[in-house]
This record gives structure tokens, sequence and C-alpha cells, in this order.
């Protein structure tokens, strides 16, 4: 991501590592995001969060946000926070999945939960439960604080027609899909947002995928790659979780920590529903420019899910945590699937068949 | 529904139509709702609503919740609210519709958004600016508190291979779905929850639709009828809504407006995810002991959703405020639609199409 710099307040870079300030009953906190502020759904819910905290507690519970950068870069974020150097941050766990795997869970898996079925396995299944035991190690609370849902798959310069086609692709991936990807003889490589525009354009890589037609949008990516395609297996949502310093949560005063958890689900809602009233607009535009929607075929997807269980069970052997997290996830997953298959699916099904415009 | 009457406090009962308590800065609310405490995923949502306000505000906003026929019967909630003889309500807007056809939007239409479709259109799209307008005639003002998702089609002693098999069937059928399915030959009947089961075994009904696998579990309707039909087309998300009474809410200092706001949008997150997962047991359970599933032959939702159709335009022709809120709400639906065809739905199809279980 690139940053976008502002001046902070002199007070918080002058004293990046210091103690919360405390003064009569007063909490003050700094949130460092993994975000440039462009990206204004991301980035505005978590400014929505401190916004709604500070409104909750009269102003006595004051959460400043900061963009990547600001503070410390976007992918900082995680250790930044367990370290104290910032109270909370604002960010998406599978980029830190090098410290575990396991974390991956946290932010959606490939042929994973959607959105709703994350929110579910999250608040009434174990999800969160089990996340936070992980996080603990870290001495990290997590607190999911929203949801992009399905995003699209990425933009190409050549058609995909086959899993063969993949082989050789030189593609930005965020998050864990790499590690997938690269089995299917795709190449990946991480880059900052701001990059992967002169990339692609470049021919330094032959494929990007960031987010959806909201945010892909503003990078211009259809300039240079016009297939745009979807489903991303490997993000069918993403859940974005705020981590809170341990030992800064527990100075909390209850009515804080109250203030703080409302506001975090609050979020989670608020951003799936701002990602839902923004890209439809978004996609007609993109459309309109050139992009051609392409489905994966469906042998891809099916290559695509094998090399993800084949991964699971990798990842399973060897570590006990993954492989705790996994079993139940996985339990949750099918057992809802079932039900999905029966009511919402088959709602979505004919609703989706009419065509109105 | 059946009110599950346990002894209030005899303060609220001795003076039902008393002005607020305000004390030293204090509040006192009652809300009353719809549901008996049997239905602990909607009636829960209104006690954690309540919960959330107080620990939010040190116990100094408090709010009461009562069951159905505690305070005023469950279909008296939204009057009761509007005359000012309680402060809040949560209940379901179609039971109103007869005041106002349009007051549908709020709760869900026929073939119409899913949960969170509804969600967006709410927060980010037209929704709740439209609705608030409406309601605001009644001195009420709206908010969103949980979401049932798609629920199931009702309980049938017979099969429905085609759409005469629905003619002359008398079905009970909750909310507007009732004006829909009459055009098809269904006669609707209205009857309070406890009252559904008795009907059904005696043969004064043949059918019966409540909500899903969870709560219809409980009135154990797959011992009279065992074709367990999906889905309700007519209830493709259910919205459950608090109802403030505007002079009341004009009352409340702002950060007691923040902290009921907030409490709101985190139920309207906690009702869903708690729905999700505990409905995929309770559909294994009614398997087990027999129910049949069975999907709605695509002939019969095709017919469902031509009579929708029309009584949409006869609606329209009717009601400027129907026109105003349908021509919005059907522009926000087939944009998003569009989107979702793209992204979830495509994403949806191929992960449940991977039968684990």
């Amino acid at each position: 991501m690139r940053a976008v710099v502002r001046q902070p307040r002199l007070r918080c870079l002058d004293h990046p590592r210091r103690a919360p300030a405390i003064a009569q009953g007063n909490v003050r906190w700094r949130m460092t995001t993994s975000w440039p502020k462009s990206l204004d759904t991301i980035y505005g819910s978590a400014a929505g969060l401190c916004e709604r905290v500070s409104r909750l507690t009269e102003g006595r519970f004051q959460i400043q946000p900061f963009a990547a950068g600001e503070i410390v870069g976007g992918l900082q974020a995680f250790d930044a926070t367990a370290s104290g150097a910032v109270e909370c941050c604002h960010t998406y766990s599978p980029y830190y999945f090098g410290k575990d795997p396991a974390y991956g869970f946290d932010g959606g898996m490939p042929f994973g939960l959607n959105s709703r079925q994350q929110q579910s396995w999250m608040l009434y299944g174990d999800g969160l439960k089990l996340m936070r035991e992980l996080f603990s190690k870290a001495n990290l609370i997590s607190f999911p604080v929203g949801n992009v849902g399905v995003q699209m798959g990425g933009w190409f310069r050549k058609e995909i027609n086959n899993v063969d086609d993949l082989k050789g692709v030189k593609m930005r991936v965020g998050g864990m899909g790499g590690v997938f990807m690269s089995k299917l003889g795709v190449i990946p490589q991480q880059l900052a947002a701001g990059d992967i525009y002169p990339a692609l354009e470049r021919g330094t890589i032959d494929a990007a995928e960031f987010i959806g037609p909201y945010d892909d949008e503003k990078l211009g990516f259809v300039k240079v790659a016009k297939y745009y395609y979807t489903p991303s297996w490997w993000e069918g949502s993403a859940q974005i979780t705020s981590f809170v310093n341990a030992a800064a949560w527990e100075r909390l005063p209850s009515t804080f920590k109250d203030a703080f958890e409302a506001a975090a689900n609050e979020q989670t809602l608020s951003m799936m529903a701002k990602y839902d009233a923004v890209n439809p607009a978004a996609l007609k535009r993109l459309v309109a420019v050139g992009a051609q929607l392409r489905v994966y075929p469906r042998p891809v997807l099916e290559a695509c899910y094998q090399v993800t269980l084949d991964t699971f069970s990798e990842f399973s052997n060897k570590s006990a945590d993954f492989k705790r997290v996994y079993e139940s996830w996985v339990k949750f997953r099918d057992e809802l699937n079932q039900w999905f298959r029966v009511a919402e699916f088959q709602m979505d099904s004919f609703s989706l068949s009419k065509i109105h415009n």
C-alpha cells in the first residue's frame, strides 16, 4: 500500500512509545492502519470506529487513526501493536501468515466462509475464541471490524482458458493467495498498491488482483489489462481485524471496553454495507471503459480447489495450531453450507436469474 | 405469537403511560416486543440491545424489554410506541402493512433484497431515509435491529408439484405473504405462533410457514406436515425493526442516542450471525425425524414472481408513498444484483457445490 502521509499531531511522533495518556479518567489511543486514506471504505471504517467510540464516551476515550506509513508501515501494524508502540491497529491478518498460517482463518481462507458465514463463525461459532487464543501469544486481542465480501479474481492481459494458462504468470496477489497460486505455476508478486499499475503497464507483471470494482477502479488497471476475472477464490471474504494490545486493553474501564466492542461490531456491518452500495456503479463504469468480465472456468477452479485442500493438509501436518483451527472451521463451514444450500442459495439463484437492466 | 407472561416490575404496569423517569440524568425506557421469550434469537436480540445500552451508559440509560402480551399484544407494538404508551418497541414492519403497504419495504418484500443487500440499502442506499420519512408521520423513528435471512417456505401435508396445487390451500402465513399468495389461490390464515400447531394437527389449516429450522422445530410442525418447502420467496430476508417514539428520542442526550444507534447496528450483525449458527443443526435434526425437504418447482416460483410484480404495480397505482419507495428499492436491488451475479454468486455457486457431509 502506498502511504498517504499527512502531518500527524506532533505529540504522537515525539513519543512514539509513550504510555497512553490517562488524565482525569480520559484515555487517548493511537490506531495504526494498513491502509492509505484513498481506500475510503476500509480506512473510513477505522475512522468511523474511532469517531463512534469518542461519541459513546463523551470524548473521554479518544482513538486517533493513522494511515499506513504515518507511524509505521502498513504491514508493521501487527508488530507495532504487539510491542505496545501503539495501543491498537486496523489491518488484515493474512498479511502476517508468515508468523503462523493459522492467522489466515481470521481474514478468510481460499474456498472458505463467505462474509455472513465468517461473521457467524466469529460471533457464535468458535472463530473468535480460537483466533484470540492464537493472538494472545502475541499479547493481542482481536476484534473483527469489517468485511470486504467476495473480491474480484484479478486483471489479466490474456484470457485464462485452462489451468495451464496460469503457468508462469507473474501476478500481484495480496495476503495468502500467493501460497496457493504458486502451486498452479503462478509466480506471485507482493507489491504495494501504488506500485501495481506501473508494474502492469511496463510488463514487469502479467496480472494483478487488488480488491473489487470500487477500489480497483481508482488504480486504473483496466487501461493495461482488460480481462477482469471472477471470483477471487482465495478471498471469498476478507475480514478486517482490529488488534488491541492486551495490556492496554486491561487498563481500560469496562465502559470503554463496551464502547470499543460495540463500535467494532457496528463497523463490521457498516463496511460490508458500504462496499455493496459502491461496487455496483464502479463495475458498470469499468465495463463501460472496456473491462471484459470473465469467470474462471470450472476446471481451473477445480484445480485451485485441489491445491487448496493439499495446502490445508500440509499446514495441518506442520502446525498443531493450524490443525486445531482448521478442524473447527471446516466443520462449521460444511454444516453452514448445508443450510445455505437449502435456503439462501435457492432464493439467490432465482432472484439473480432475473435480469432487469 | 403466544405471549409468555412473566411478572413485570410493578412500577411499569401501574403507570403505563407515565412520562419517562429522568432523575439525575438517568433515563428509563420500556421496549415492548412482538415476541414470546421462547423465540430466543429474536427476543434475545432485543434483550441484548437493552443490555448493551445500559453498559455503554454506565447504567444511566436503562431500557427494559417486555415480551408480547406483557404490556400490549405483539401486533400492537407499533401503535403503543406511536402513542407514547411505551418509548420504543422491537417488531416487524410488515405486520402493519394495513396502515401502508410501503411499510413492507422495511421488513422485506417478496423477491426482494437478501439480508446483506437490505443492510446496504438501509445504511448506504436510500432505505433508512425513505422509511424514516414514512414512519415520521406516525411520530416514530426506525432503527434496523436484526435480520432473519431467507426463511423457509412452509410445512405442507401434500407436495406442491405445480401452481394449481396451491389453490385452496389454507395456509398460515405471516406478514405480507398472504397478500401475494392469495392471488395464487392460497387461503392465507393469520395465526399466532402457539395456535399454528393445533390448527395444523386438526386440519383446520393445510400448511403453515413460521420462520426457519431453529424456530420451527420448537413448534413441532414436522409431526403433522412433513414436506418442508424452500425458499420463502415472500420473506427472502426479514428485517426486524425497533421503533422509537419521536418525542422520547428528542429528549435523549446525544450520548444516549449514540448508544442506542450503535447497539441497534450491532444487533443487526448479531441476530443474523446467531441464526446462521443455530439453523444448520436444527435442520439436521428435523430431517432426522422425518422432514422431507422440497424446493418450490421453478414454474411455481415463476407464477409467484408474476403475481408479485402485478401486486407491486397495483400498490404503486394506489399509493404515491409505495411508488416512491418501490422505484428507489427496485433500482438499488437490480444494480446490486448485477454485482452479486459477478462475485458473490459465482463464489457461492462453486463452494456450495462441494458436498462434504
